[in-house]
């Protein structure tokens, strides 16, 4: 019946996620499980397994989606267009694409705060996503050493950007503080 | 006898990082014991504890030393320092006080790499150096959201030059591999 009911929803795995979110935040990550989930949801464990491969993919996998984003935007820009120039386009537009989910985020921020194997977990994926927006600037043929940093610099204001955005009293849109982020990074490094 | 010999000894703690090196590049860092390092140091496990917490301290405890070198050359400038100079000032004393240490930094490095645990464990204690830069700089009066970007271009800088600096086929050194990270900071930003 349950099984049935989730052939129906539109959107299973949004229901899980938002499932997943409570539950973490309400009995902390190490005492939910997946049935809980599935449970809380009105879906199946099989159909939380056709959508993540464990509880704490729930968390992460949209770090992946935001990383291809980014890289097809880079992948269709104009050969001509500045280094830093193609990585603040690339991060604005993951940040618009993730401008309607202030809520989720919030609350996946406030998980992963209160857990250090989440804190480390969501390190290294942020070095995952760093390398890749590296290499995709090398495959615009930008030289290593410059791909490294520039890479670096626009993950470092994506990431500085997100943790303003969530919390953001006045709730700017997180391009326009990403956008910011870049204005800084251009008055810091000439020297002011 | 052996605990005599460590009392003689005038550099017990590098004897110990150089047993541990050694060991963690010839079997492995899981296959390798606290006795085994003490063993190949000519010295006991009591000594091994008098100077490291544990076999992974012997790989991190230099990031906390450096960390606290970085943040005395910060305190002692004077307070119109610019803040993108300050950082560039106090990452280059530390990269000069590691210029002879070309040859154990690249050992670590290449123990570093091959474990997961110790690559995560190596980004955890980045963010945290990361974040104590940060802190450095507040306490200089730059706001918090300006302090946070310079400690995080800082630290890319430092990390990307150290990985050029352990491999540089022409050997140059540290602290000019990371005045040149700086100046590519500059014309990266400027948009060039």
């Amino acid at each position: 019946m349950i099984e049935a009911m989730s052939r129906w929803s539109p959107d299973a795995r949004g229901r899980l996620e938002q499932a997943a979110f409570e539950l973490f935040l309400e009995r902390g990550y190490d005492q939910t499980t997946v049935a809980d989930i599935a449970l809380r949801a009105g879906l199946t464990e099989r159909t939380f397994f056709r959508h993540y491969a464990d509880k704490r993919e729930v968390l992460f996998s949209g770090q992946t989606e935001l990383k291809d984003e980014m890289l097809g935007v880079l992948a269709g820009l104009a050969p001509d267009v500045p280094t830093i120039e193609s990585v603040r386009i690339a991060i604005e537009a993951i940040a618009s694409v993730m401008r309607d989910l202030r809520a989720g985020a919030r609350k996946r921020q406030r998980i992963i705060d209160a857990h250090a194997d989440l804190q480390e977990r969501s390190l290294i994926k942020r070095a995952n996503v760093t390398a890749a927006l590296a290499d995709g600037l090398t495959k615009r043929g930008v030289p290593d050493a410059e791909a490294n940093l520039a890479a670096d610099l626009g993950m470092a204001i994506f990431y500085l950007a997100f943790a303003r955005w969530i919390d953001d009293p006045q709730e700017r849109e997180f391009a326009d503080i990403v956008h910011e982020g870049f204005e800084q990074l251009k008055s810091l490094a000439s020297g002011r």
